[in-house]
C-alpha cells in the first residue's frame, strides 16, 4: 500500500491485504456484523429477533453454533432455535435430546453477544397446526402424544406460544378453529406468526387484530442463511421488538405486551400504534423550499430499512401514470428530493395526509400518516449560489 | 400491495409501485441522495466535495446541470465546474463563455442544495502543468496567452488555486519546479491534487507536507459519473473539508487553513492532526470481554466508508499467514469482532499501539494510532445466555 | 502478482493492477462491453437496438458520443439518435443543426463497431403525439409549422415512422385518432412504441395487432444513462430486431417486415410468431429423470436475460399457495431443476402445455408453449453416485 | 401482470410472482445453477471440482447434503466429501461413521446430477501434515494411529491421495520432507493442494513441478458456503479438471494424468501445456481495424471467468503510469476494445506477445503467449457510418 521509491511518482490506489481477506464484500467476513436500520422507539430499544428457526437435532441441515453466526453477521439481537418436539430426520445418526442445540450454541452466543432463548416446535397435524412455544426450559419436557399435553407442559414452563405459518398447507386448513379457541380461552395462546420465511399471512394479521395476539415475523430457516443482499427486499424476515433494555426478560416482557410488528420483504405488518411510531421515528423531513406551482420542494430522510411509498388519499390511480404523479418513494436510508403538493401562496404550518402503503395495519389498510412541513414564504429561486 | 379479499389466505410479500420506480435500486433514482458516512470533526462540519470536473463547455460530454444531478445523487456538498480555460473542443457546436456552466447549473444547485463554486482550469504544457483556480467570479477574464498572466488574474479574484495531478504525464514531467517556486514565492498556490481519478500522487503528498499547501482529491470527470457502487473502492474520489458551518465561504476559508484530506480507493490521504481526528471519530470499541489466552474479544465499530487496516507494529511479516494474524481489519460501516493482543490475565486500562494502514500521512507513513480499552476481570465464557 | 522470494510460503491471491483499474467491476469498464443473451433466430441475427434517445442538440443532457459509448457499453448494435425537430433547449448555447449529433458520433461509430442511425423527433401536441422518423438523410429539411408537412418530408425521404409513447401524457390522450387514421391509410405510419423507458402501454400493444404496426421499445433517454445492473429488472429497454444481416439496411428491411420483439423489464412484449421462436430458443430441457409421484425431475436451462415465469393453464389460482406449486420460474442466465407434472408411471415422449408470463403476445395474452421431453423408464433414484 | 382491462392504457413494467420468489437475486433460488464459463479444452470435457470439504461428521458445521445443494447452486460437477479421519468434534451428538457423509448425500447427489466422491482426511500432526484420500470404497477402515498405515489403506483401496494446504502453519513447518520423499517413492503421493481457500502455497507450486504432482485447489470448507458474488475475486476456489467425461472415472483418470489447473481469486495456477490451452479457449480477437499512429484497434472476447491481464514483456514498469500503457485488461465474459501495439503502416498477419499474468506456469512465472492477428489495410477512419 505504500511507496517503494521517490521514483514511483504516480500510483493507482493499491487495494491491499485489508481487501485480500475481505474479498467478496466486507459483508461476508464471519465476523463482521450488518447493522439494522430501525430507529429506537421512545422508551424502548429496538430489538431485531428471529424466533423460529432448525438444526440437525429435528430436520434442519446446519449445527447450532450457524445460527449464532448468522445472527451476528445479519445484525439480530436475539434469536430461539426451536427444534421439532416430535421430528427429528436425523435420528440415526444424530442423538434425540431437544435441549442441545441452545446448550451446543450457548458459548458462541456469550461470545457474539447474541440473545440466545431455548424453544420447540410442537408439531401436530393441520389443524390445529403447529406452534412455538419459546423461553422453555427443558425442551425434552414436552415430548408427548397428545397435542394439548404438550401445550400445558409449556405453559408449565411459563412459555411465550405463538401458532406458526397459519394457511401454509392452504387458506382453508389454516382457518382459526377450535384448537385456537381452546388456547386462547385457556391463555395458551399469546401470539402469531403473520410473517413465515417469504410468505405475509394476511388471515392471521386479522386474527391477532380480532384476538388481541401479539404479531411475530421469523424465517422458519431449515437450511443455511442464504447471505441476503440486505436490499429492501433481500432480507431476513424478522420481528421488531419493542423492549426496555436488551435482555431476554424484557424481550419476554415485551412479547406479552404485544409490542412488536413483523418485517417482511419490504412490509412493515402490524398494530397501529407501533406503526405510527416507527413512521415518525423513520421519516424525518428537512430544508422546506418555498412553494412554487407544481406544489413545495422538500428533502425527505428515510432512516428505516424499508422503501417506504406514500399514496395521496383519495387519488385518482385509474391509469399507472395517475398512481405515478400521486406517488412520493423514500429510498431505504436515502434523503430524496420531493414536491409535496401544498397549494401555491401558501407558507407556514401545512399537514400533508398519506397512506404508507407499506406499513399495514391490517389487512387492505395501509397506516394514515401526516408528514408536518413549514412553508417559507418565497425567495428567488434561480439566484445563483456562488458569485 | 392488499388484499384483495379474505379468500387469499396466504401471500407472498408484494413488491408494488414502489419497487418497480426504483427498479435497479434505489441509488438509481435521480431523486435519491446516497449520504456518505465519514463523521463530523470536533468543532467542524465534515463537507464532501470535489473541486475539478468538466463540462460541453470544454472537452467535457455532459450538460452543467448533470454535474449537479451526480452530486446530490453521490451524497456531495459542494462541487466546482472547471472547464479549461484554453481549451474548447467543441467550439464548433457550443459558445465560448467560461461562466455559462456555472450559470446554467445554479437554479438546480439551488433546488438540490449543492454549494456550487465557479472554477475554471488553467491548461499550460507540462511543466508548469495544470493549475484549477476557484472561487472566480468571471472566469472568462482568465483567457491570456502567458501562464502568469492567467495566474495573476486568478489571484486578482481572490481565488484559491491549486495544482491539478502532479505527475499524469509521468514522474519527471510532474516534478517540483521553478513554476511551482515562483507562485509558492508570490502566495498564488495554495494547494496540490494528491488524489485525481483513481491516481494517488506519492510525490504530490511529499509536495504537500514540504511546502505546506493544501491537500486536495477530485474527479476531473470529462464524461458522466458512473453511478459507482459505493464500496470503499468504487466511490468517487473527493476532498473531505472540514468547514464552520456548510457555506461556500466556510470551505474558502477550511481550504486556506489546510483542513482537508483526500478521500481516493480504500485510503485516506493527508496530514496527520486531520488523519488522527477522522480515526479517533471514525473507530469505536465497544463491549471488551474478559481475556483468554489468546487475547481480548472485544467489538469494534467502524463509521466510516472505508475498510479500515490495522496492522500491529513491528509485526513479523516475512509470511502471508503471519502478516494476516498481525492485521485487524474492520469493514466499512460495521460492527466487527475481534480479538486484540492483551496479555492473559491483565485487566483495566490498556492501549494497544497499531499503525493504520489506509491513513496515510505521508508517503509510506500510515498514521500510528492507539486504540484504549478496559478489560473486566474473568468471568466464565462458556455459561448459557438463556435459560 | 508474483512472489518476491522463496520465503513468501504461503500467499494470498493477489489482485494486481488488472483489479485497481477494473475497480467498481467489469462493466464499468468504458471500453468492455456487456453482451445481451438472446440467441439469434432461425435464418436471423438478433441485434439489439435503441431507435429512440436525446443529445445537448434538443433537450437532452449529454454529448452525441456518450450515446455511442453507452450502446458499446451496453451490448447494443444499433442506435438511433432522434433529437426534437421544434424544440431546442439549450439554443441559446448550442447550434441549432439537427444533422449534428449523427455527424459528432460517427467517427465513435465506426470505431466501436455500433450501427448508428439519423433520426429525429416530430414533436407536436398531444393529439397526435410525438413520432420519430428514422434512416434519415436531413433532419433539418423536417423543420416546419404542421404536421403533416413534417411526416410528408419524412416519408419523401424514405423514413420508417413510428409513433411514440402513445399514452404518456394519459390514456385519453393517447387514444388513437384520426392523425394515426391518416398516416396510416397513406403509409406513413410503420411502427409503434410498445415499450418506452420503464413503462409498457398496453393499448399501444392492441393497436400494433390490430393495424400490423411493428412494435418497438426504447429508452427515450435524455440524461446519461444509469448503468444498468443488469438484472431481468435493471436493463435498457430496448428493441429485437430479427435482421438478415448486421447492418443499417438489414435493421430497416426487418423493421418494415415487422420482425421485432420489445423488451422492457422481465417483459418480452410482441406478436406471436417471434415468441414463439424466440422461446423456443431460449428454453432447453436437459437430463429428465424418471418419474415419481410428485412428477418428473428434469433440468430447465434459460439462455435469455428474462426470469421465464411459467403457469400451468387452467390451476386453480385462488391463494398465492396454489398459484406457486403451478408455477415453474427459470432465472435469467442459469440452469434449474424442476419438477414436471407428468402422471405417474408415464414414460416416453410427453408435451407439458404452459402459458408463458412473461411473453406477452397481446394484452392480457401471454404465449402458450408446450415443453417437450422424453421421460425413461425407472431406475433406483437412491442409488449411490460414487463407490 | 396483464391488463385488468382497457381503461389501464399506461402500465409500469410489472414484476410478477417471478421475481418475488426469486427476491434477492435468481442466484439466490436453491434449484437455480450458475454454470461457470470455462471452455472445453480439445479433446476433453473441462470438469469443475472441489475434492476438500467438511460436515458435522467431524468438525464441519453443515449436514452432508449441504454439501450437494451448494455443488449444484455454485455450478460444480464433482465433489468429494473429506471429512477428519481421526478428529470428531461433534461425537457426543453425531455417530462416528465416516461413511455416513456420503451415504446420506448420494441420493441428492443422484437427484442434481453432481458427481459425489468419497473421500476422507489423513490428519496427523504437521509435518507431515493433512493429506486427502479421495475414491475410497471404506473410510472407515483409515482409522489407526499411524501415518503410514492410514496412507497404506488408502492406497490399498486405490485411492487418488494429495497433500493438502502445505504452509497453512507457516512456510517452516510446511516444507517438503521425509515423509514427501517416502510416499512419492512408494506412488502414494500424486497430487498436491496448491491453493486452499483463499490461499495460493507459492511452494507448493513449486513441489508440484518438481515432483510432477498432479495439481489441485479446494475449498476445505467447515462452514455453509457464503453465496458468493461469483465475481472474478469473489468464487469458490476449485480444481479444473480436464476429463474424456462427464464421469468419476474420468476425473479420476485425468488426475493421474495431471490434466488440471487451480482456480483461486483472479488466477489460474498450473502447469504450462493446460494454461496455454485454456488461454487460447478464453480468448479470441475479432473485427481488427486498420491501424493509425496509436496502434490497431480490434475487440478481445474473453470467454472465461478471469479478468485477464496482459503485460508487454520488457515493458519499462518504473511508474505506475507506465505499467498502465503496458497493460491490457479483458474483463471476464466481456468483450474489450483495445489498442494492440503494430507499427504503424503494417499490415497482413502480426503476432503480437504478451505476459498473461494471472496464468501462473510457476511461482514468478506468467504465461507466455501471442495474439495473432491480421492488420487490414486502412480505410478512411471517419466515414459516417449511416447515410
Amino acid at each position: 500500500m505504500v511507496a517503494k521509491g521517490k521514483s514511483d511518482m504516480t500510483r493507482r490506489v493499491f487495494l491491499g491485504l485489508a481487501m485480500l481477506i475481505l474479498c467478496g464484500g466486507a459483508a461476508k467476513s464471519p465476523l463482521a456484523r450488518n447493522e439494522i436500520r430501525f430507529p429506537d422507539l421512545p422508551g424502548y430499544v429496538t430489538l431485531k429477533c428471529d424466533f423460529h428457526m432448525h438444526t440437525v437435532f429435528s430436520d434442519g441441515s446446519v449445527w447450532p453454533t450457524v445460527r449464532v453466526d448468522e445472527a451476528w453477521r445479519e445484525g439480530l439481537d436475539a434469536i430461539a432455535i426451536s427444534d421439532h418436539v416430535e421430528h427429528h430426520l436425523h435420528k440415526a445418526d444424530v442423538v434425540e435430546n431437544l435441549n442441545r442445540p441452545q446448550e451446543i450454541a450457548a458459548g458462541r452466543a456469550v461470545e457474539r453477544n447474541i440473545l440466545l432463548i431455548r424453544g420447540g416446535e410442537i408439531t401436530p397435524a393441520t389443524p390445529p397446526g403447529h406452534h412455538n412455544a419459546i423461553f422453555l426450559k427443558d425442551v425434552n419436557a414436552l415430548v408427548a402424544d397428545d397435542f394439548y399435553t404438550q401445550v400445558d407442559q409449556a405453559a408449565l414452563q411459563n412459555a411465550f406460544i405463538f401458532w406458526n405459518h397459519p394457511g401454509w398447507q392452504g387458506a382453508e386448513r389454516g382457518k382459526w378453529g377450535e384448537a385456537q379457541d381452546r388456547l386462547l380461552k385457556e391463555k395458551k395462546l399469546h401470539g402469531v406468526e403473520v410473517c413465515n420465511g417469504a410468505m405475509y399471512y394476511v388471515d392471521a394479521h386479522r386474527y391477532a387484530l380480532e384476538h388481541d395476539l401479539t404479531i411475530v415475523g421469523n424465517t422458519d430457516m431449515h437450511d443455511p442463511s442464504p447471505y441476503w443482499d440486505r436490499t429492501p427486499e433481500d432480507h431476513r424476515t424478522m420481528t421488531l421488538v419493542f423492549a426496555k433494555d436488551r435482555s431476554i426478560e424484557a424481550i419476554r416482557e415485551a412479547l406479552q405486551a404485544g409490542r412488536t410488528l413483523a418485517w417482511c420483504g419490504n412490509l412493515l405488518v402490524g398494530k397501529e400504534p407501533h406503526l405510527q411510531a416507527m413512521f415518525d421515528a423513520c421519516v424525518e423531513v428537512s430544508r422546506v423550499q418555498a412553494g412554487g406551482k407544481a406544489g413545495v420542494r422538500a428533502q425527505v430522510k428515510n432512516l428505516s430499512e424499508l422503501d417506504i411509498e406514500l399514496l395521496r388519499p383519495g387519488a385518482d390511480l385509474s391509469d399507472a401514470r395517475k398512481k405515478r404523479m400521486a406517488t412520493i418513494l423514500l429510498p431505504a436510508g436515502m434523503t430524496t428530493m420531493v414536491v409535496l403538493p401544498v397549494p401555491a401562496g401558501k407558507t407556514g404550518s401545512v399537514e400533508i395526509p398519506f397512506k404508507a402503503m407499506n406499513f399495514l395495519a391490517g389487512p387492505d389498510e395501509p397506516l394514515m400518516v401526516n408528514l408536518a412541513i413549514t412553508v417559507p414564504a418565497a425567495a428567488p429561486a434561480t439566484a445563483p449560489a456562488a458569485k
